[in-house]
């Protein structure tokens, strides 16, 4: 599967746009560059360019011109992948890339895998395991606190931290050795306070991290919402007026194309992910009746659950809803937003008959509003910046995100929590080094100081090509 | 609306893939991304660097880190646009882009419009209009012919040929106006004869450029082809195996998306562009008769109609079938591929019934298929290939393919009619000298030695945004 001695190429950008980004990278790059691109000025030698410049050139197939390009020059181990690495920089045609990549292949190099130049940054020595999912995590960043989360990690602070521990339980582990070595003698060269103060260190880092998963995943991914109520109480406009407030910001900026967030809106730097909105998508409202099993998977993989009632049906209408919901759902941990809507439009007195009616759960709220209008739309989105904890994220905490980190550390816990038992109750050394050995190895794994094909197979098939 | 002083900024590239680009030109680049750019090595002093260098740093928002950057530095005027430009190389992210471009702006930059880098290599005299235009062709294009008719443009050679009929031109009106200064001498200072050779020849080149815009224009947007045929005769079958077909050449090279061409096939580098498939994309066909409106304007627009038949139905129906579109549709000039269509499930004999009873009109073909199998296929792409006279494409002829140099080539052939029939005539200088002058103002239009706001506007609102 892995491969170091081939020279790879690919479209590093993708779709239209004016320009088009073409990377080759591998020992061979920089000669098969040469043999295509013909230099503007006929003087310049490719291949004795210093690394960090550009040739401004054409490159030819025989007689034909294919394109006028711009080739940025990278030496081994100055480079992206720590290899001599070429950038072709052509117009944007489907048939210019295509054209080139062919003329590339033709002359030596080899289509790049998803990941693969990312692959070879770490195989070179360039960042570690964690360092390069982060960089395919940065990619798809699309609100603040992603982008936060994903570029400490791509510059080295969480893997900083996963270091510290890991050369703390590598102490620990030559300690409790050393005493196997001498095993036999019965000497006691460990201080035992000292070793369970590290393991304490280690285990409350460890956990803490593990906590923040919930968190970093909900941040990455995107918060999870679904939009429920009754046929025509409003929630296709619901969702329309936050799509929009959300686009009339990105559009000030002209050819920011964001047709990729459809249902995702962006507050306060979370995203929110609106599940299963294309029904909402029309004008008309989808008819949907609570009870249904589609609407209970749908509030099973919600956190936030915005409940639309319309206010002139009445807040018996709605008690009766919420009894439902809560009788027939697992509303366990999720937040219930219960939006009263239409108050453009309300009857008299309606507002005050459902203050008084409705009867709120714990992390329930009642909010007034009129997707029509926009009023109530303010307090609304403070609320679902609310639900989500990001104090943790303005600090400089360390955040995971990703779940093979997640799964790695909970083991590393699991594996520490069996030290500390196991010290406290005065286990044999050799048993408690196997532990203190499987945290070691689990903390080696997230950065790839411990790896395999198998591994790295799993992280980089989910990159993008290219990258 | 056209703006020198301002330095610009843009996405050149746009949606997903693992890096983006945006450019910035104008004489304040440098200085704005010095202010947001921290070089690696924290030395490199990035307002000194030469042009075409690359500098590795992080773009910067305050404390928060957006991302680490290649920036490309060009100087005024080995720039695209002539200015100081740069470019910068972030991760593809929809945030980071956002927020650089932000940050861009907020120090200085603004959003650039379409086309507005080309427009300002145009002002800058970096390339004449024409060959401006041949860089928004070049963008779009996706087949072989098309690219080669805009990147020969943007090269040049359009230009050439319409700077030297100018010059010609020039000389004859300089011949003449000197008579127009002696005229009441009576003085005849040109060859009538030398006049009209200029005349001639100009004349004939400009014919032939007219009467290469049908290619051009077929070439550039593909070839209008339509589907027709009663229900069930396997259209959509047909459909998917061109479709299909074309595909697996692509995909080979993987990264190459290339969702965008849909509904077109490109065979032997001519584009052909399928009409309203839409509703031949199912894999049922969509009830479709023949004399409907609908069917009418497809034909209507078509240069190519691929009639399919099944050959169970019996020839006698196909017979009819034609009748019935010469009566009622226009078919003047398109060309009609005939295809008989499931021999792979045909009756006995069958074959050579509709050989005996369809009668073929000029310029009708009749090839026996099957969608399904792909037999008769190869034949059908031949028909298709051989239906347009690309052979001007491969001598160095210079085609033309955009319909403002169309327009502008029938004004001068018209005025160069008239000198034509002046000199004939032995009409007034004066009066030939207008119709001189007319030309020659339409060349210049095409070049852009003559322009104003208002066709430099309409030229380069058509491009996308960073180009």
């Amino acid at each position: 599967m892995i491969r170091k001695e081939e020279t790879i190429c690919a479209p590093a950008t993708s779709g239209g746009g004016a320009i088009a980004l073409i990377r080759m990278s591998g020992s061979r790059s920089i000669e098969i560059c040469d043999g295509l691109l013909i230099p503007a000025d006929n003087r310049t030698k490719f291949t004795e360019q210093k690394g960090y410049s550009i040739v401004f050139g054409e490159i030819r197939s025989g007689e034909e011109v294919i394109d006028d390009v711009l080739v940025s020059i990278f030496r081994a181990p100055h480079s992206y992948t720590g290899e001599d690495s070429v950038e072709i920089s052509c117009h944007a045609s489907p048939y210019i890339q295509q054209k080139i990549l062919e003329l590339l292949i033709r002359n030596g190099a080899v289509p790049a895998q998803p990941g693969e130049f990312t692959q070879r940054a770490f195989l070179n020595g360039k960042m570690d395991l964690s360092q390069a999912e982060a960089v395919a995590d940065l990619v798809a960043s699309e609100s603040e606190l992603a982008h936060k989360i994903a570029i400490n990690q791509m510059r080295g602070a969480f893997s900083d931290e996963i270091n510290f521990l890991r050369a703390d339980l590598l102490h620990f582990a030559s300690l409790i050795e050393l005493e196997l070595d001498f095993g036999e003698e019965d000497v006691e060269f460990a201080d035992r306070n000292k070793l369970m103060e590290i393991v304490d260190k280690v285990l409350s880092v460890s956990e803490e991290l593990v906590s923040s998963f919930s968190l970093g995943n909900a941040v990455k991914s995107g918060v999870p919402v679904v939009i429920a109520g009754s046929p025509n109480t409003g929630k296709s406009t619901l969702l329309n007026r936050l799509l929009r407030e959300e686009r009339s910001i990105v559009s000030e900026i002209p050819g920011t194309t964001r047709d990729a967030i459809e249902d995702k809106v962006v507050i306060d730097g979370i995203q929110f992910r609106f599940i299963d909105t294309a029904g909402l998508r029309d004008t008309s409202d989808v008819i949907e009746n609570l009870g249904i099993k589609k609407t209970q998977e749908k509030i099973g993989i919600a956190s936030i659950i915005l409940l639309v009632a319309d206010i002139n049906e009445g807040s018996e209408k709605l008690s009766q809803l919420l009894i439902k919901i809560h009788h027939q759902t697992d509303t366990e941990g999720k937040k219930f937003i219960i939006l009263v809507n239409k108050i453009d439009k309300a009857l008299l007195n309606s507002k005050g008959e459902y203050e008084k009616d409705i009867v709120l759960n714990p992390g329930e709220v009642l909010l007034f509003i009129s997707a029509k209008t926009g009023e109530g739309i303010e307090e609304l989105k403070e609320q679902l910046s609310k639900s989500v904890d990001s104090s943790r994220l303005n600090s400089e905490n360390v955040i995971i995100s990703n779940i093979r980190h997640y799964k790695a550390l909970l083991q590393v816990t699991d594996s520490l929590r069996r030290v500390k038992s196991g010290l406290e109750n005065k286990l044999q050394e050799d048993l408690i080094a196997i532990d203190i050995r499987q945290a070691i190895h689990y903390l080696g794994e997230i950065t790839g100081e411990i790896t395999n094909d198998e591994i790295l197979g799993n992280i980089f098939r989910n990159f993008c090509i290219g990258k």
